[in-house]
């Protein structure tokens, strides 16, 4: 197995050159994240994936989570590499103070959770989506509800779920039956089915913090009746809950991590807490799911991060063939043959982009944090694209990872399709990139006429000196405007491909900023000149090639839905 | 599970209007392939691929061969599954009359092929294989191998294999060490170790015929000291040659396919007699690989068939949400989704494509079999075409079906991520598709100075009126003229997305051409009107969607390796 190596130079110069963290620890609120320690948090982590994480990715594929009448045992290994994580105090650094948290950067938190996804994303799962139970409790938990779970959920003592999707309400939410009465004493009976719950059980965790969505007596139809529950494992006094795991799902991959079907009140008697008003069950799901699908975004930068390194170090070691422009010069390592060199430079641009793309709008979470004007606007637009982006250059790079090990490749033991399988989830959960895409040219575009979207390409149009760029600015700009005016149908249809140019433009834009630095430090004799010198290279080539790739998007985007319903649903079955 | 429905009629559709069926078995040659048995042969594969080998994919997923002490036990079914195909004589279609076959054109054996595939991959791999040895004996062995093969490999009552890859031997066949001594009766004692053998053992049938590259003594180096062997498991006295299989794979998917590490002579007793001349193995090789490519292609479209019917079936019984343009409507099927429609019409569109790509090669191997002028140069540019693009496109389409089925996509049950996994190694074997870029640019392009290529262009300018099409047609021109000139390496930095340009030129414009035949057909009231009018929405929204999308990729080719060794190998992989 190839070792892993968390790429923390890369990571740190894209904090100090995407993200401008030095803008953000400048704030009274964050000046305790002092150069030094992000460095000391950024190496802590990077030790803790490297060495505990990442040998057991392979152990948590082949010896997945088993369930026995209710109870999951985790692969081996996994009870320790967890305790690991909670007495380094893993999961504490952007929670609040108040909580036993440090009250650090968002960024930070983020830079942390890429080593150790990329280490090992199906083990990454559970505390992520503890982090979305701590950031709804924050938002919307009663003081009562805060003081009793958010302690133990953000040291990662308990961990957290989210329970949203049952058989017939998948990405229609609000079509979800589960249901909530009251008891009289300020506690709920909680009752139904949830399906795809990640980390519903497991062993690793004294308790298991259930967030649930459900409806209350009476409540109206679709999104506007639901409601958020807190629904613990095990009870204030101990006792447990009516809450279980009714089995596991057997999957493509990411197999370390358990996905539950949870069954709530069996025996009429599942207690649960509301958080939040009753019928903003919506509301506080979107805190959950914002900060979800920029941490989905990110599990695609750790995919492409993880089978980078790894068939960058095949390429290197695997010797085939003489270069065809010197075929007397005897077999060389494949990596000097120019379309494997291309792969690689392909899956180390794009690996960057998405990281740039990824950061950039945690870094906006910051700053909206602190109350900076335009950032939450900003956020919320960059949302969508590092969700669905992200996860689109996941997959591409992961297969492209297979493909640079050529019949190794398909060899399960080589790893390499671990990650082409791991990273496959990542377009679907926390809403499709259908989803995303819809978000995008709806609440995101339509929503304010696109001004944020020409507020994003203003932006980018002043800092770009790139032809490419420029002209995919103009392509996007006119697009924009054909959009904002368009049918529902057309707008839809132009969705994924729309996203995919904007996503280019903003990957694009950051990495040309990056490369700026870059050429600055080198030429000032600044900063270690060979991370400097691969970084120009996998820029130039990003806007050499990537970028006018996305402008042939252009004519499927003003196309539209055309024709797109020439035939009845029957017809095109046919 | 979903049932599976070769596509008969879209498949008899692209034989009459891509490949020009008619012409072919206007040959005296071919006269037996009369448009009934044409049909015939078409309804009875469907029959069996449907009813017999599509319920076993799964079965043969889950239940992979089991090897013990050199035995291979196929999967539960399989035997009888094979036994009903040997009796079927579908292994009969395209070989010589001369040894049981019933000399029908290759195009035939095609649609035969395509729909036993798309039923179950793993298990098509033998027979495809077979088909392979059959080719290099009619090809290439003596008369007395020919008479004491060829009958039981046609018949499928023996199978045949291709022994190429050695661990330091995959893209570089020339660096293999396995060698052969002369016995000093005619036979030789072959002695060597192969890797990744598709079916080198198994349970199917009575004997199993190696064909294997080994290097005689004083041999030269590389691939010109490279001869063919026949290998047979048992002695034509009946007695076992001392050819065992080591080992097999576990692997990403296909694991109804056993992959075998064989070992040949390790008592020095492994016998085996030439096939051809003594050096001639690359030539030999060749005849088995040019046919394997073209099946190999084939077998993108047949999981891209598949994926799509499967998803097709979910994105209809699925309900999930109103459509936005009419949310008081009530939750419609998923295929009544913009986002969701145009991916169903994306994979069914590059389904078709990529079938009348592979189909059309295919009709060239019939004409060049003809000695019809100019075919057989076209097939040769074709081949790399269909091998890389098909599988390109295979895999896109599979990782487009497991999307349409959201999280139940990811669910292995549901059989969407099998296709997903199978698809994966088709773009890697028998040559990865970097290989058929380099092949493109080099032997195919260069080799001749661009003149079939501008055949090629020329082709597509007489006969497409779209516009999209004709200005990718003068890219492929301009950027043909720069390659021709280019050096080594801008010209291989290049070849992956010229490849792509160039098949999607050749796909649009077999398209287009089945949309005016049934436009045509529409507009007289002949045929089936639901097949045309779909037919042409597919042809319409590639023309729209996907011949863009290519030109998107002009300005990558023109780049070539620009930058590509900036950086040295290490800096790279810093």
């Amino acid at each position: 197995m190839v070792t892993f190596r968390p790429p923390v130079a890369e990571q740190r110069f894209v904090l100090d050159h995407v993200v401008r963290l030095a803008e953000i620890t400048s704030q009274d609120q964050f000046a305790a994240a002092e150069s030094d320690m992000v460095e000391a948090i950024l190496d802590g982590a990077a030790s803790l994936a490297a060495n505990e994480w990442a040998p057991l990715n392979r152990v948590g594929d082949t010896n997945p989570p088993r369930w026995n009448d209710t109870v999951v045992t985790m692969p081996p290994g996994f009870r320790e590499a967890y305790r690991t994580y909670v007495e380094g105090g893993w999961g504490t650094i952007a929670a609040p103070s108040a909580f036993e948290g440090q009250g650090l950067p968002s960024t930070l938190a983020f830079g942390v959770a890429e080593s150790l996804g990329a280490a090992n994303l199906g083990f990454s799962l559970g505390p992520m989506l503890t982090q979305g139970a701590i950031e709804a409790l924050v938002k919307h938990g009663s003081p009562e509800l805060q003081a009793a779970y958010l302690p133990k959920l953000v040291t990662g003592e308990w961990t957290g779920t989210m329970n949203l999707t049952e058989p017939n309400a998948g990405s229609d939410v609000g079509a979800l039956r589960s249901s909530a009465t009251p008891a009289g004493d300020g506690s709920w009976r909680v009752k139904g089915n949830k399906i795809f719950i990640t980390f519903g059980e497991h062993d690793l965790a004294e308790n298991i913090i259930h967030l649930v969505l459900a409806r209350t007596p009476d409540a109206p139809a679709g999104t506007r009746g639901i409601s958020l529950f807190l629904v613990p494992k095990f009870l204030p006094d101990g006792s447990r809950n009516d809450v279980h795991c009714a089995s596991i799902e057997h999957k493509l991959g990411i197999h370390a991590s358990p996905t539950c079907v949870m069954s709530f009140g069996d025996n009429d008697d599942c207690r649960g807490w509301l958080i939040g008003p009753e019928f903003g069950g919506m509301r506080a799901m979107f805190t959950m799911m914002n900060n979800a699908r920029l941490n989905v975004g990110l599990q695609g930068v750790q995919i492409a991060e993880r089978a980078t390194q790894q068939a960058v170090a095949y390429a290197l070691e695997r010797v085939q063939s003489p270069r065809a422009s010197n075929p007397e010069g005897g077999p060389v390592a494949i990596i000097e043959h120019p379309d494997v060199r291309r792969m690689i430079l392909r899956m180390k641009a794009q690996t960057q982009a998405i990281r740039s793309l990824v950061y950039a709008a945690a870094g906006e979470l910051d700053r909206a944090h602190l109350g900076i004007e335009g950032a939450k606007q900003r956020l919320d637009l960059l949302t969508p694209l590092a969700k669905a982006h992200g996860t689109d250059v996941g997959c591409e790079v992961a297969s492209l990872g297979v493909q640079v090990h050529g019949g190794m490749g398909f060899i399960e033991e080589t790893g390499a399709a671990q990650h082409y399988r791991d990273v496959r989830i990542t377009p679907i959960y926390e809403g499709t990139n259908g989803i995303q895409a819809a978000d995008l040219v709806g609440r995101k575009l339509v929503g304010d006429e696109g001004a944020q979207m020409h507020a994003l390409i203003a932006d980018v149009r002043s800092e770009t000196k790139n032809a490419g760029l420029l002209a995919l600015t103009d392509q996007i700009s006119t697009l924009t405007g054909v959009l904002v005016k368009a049918s529902t149908d057309d707008r839809l249809a132009a969705s994924a491909p729309y996203l995919t140019m904007v996503s280019v433009m903003t990957c694009g834009w950051l990495l040309e900023r990056q490369g700026t630095a870059a050429a600055g430090l080198l030429a000032n004799g600044e900063g270690d000149s060979a991370f400097l010198k691969a970084k120009l290279a996998t820029v130039n080539w990003y806007l050499a090639h990537i970028v006018p790739e996305a402008s042939g998007l252009a004519a499927s985007v003003a196309e539209g839905g055309k024709g797109l319903y020439d035939l009845t649903a029957e017809e095109l079955a046919a």
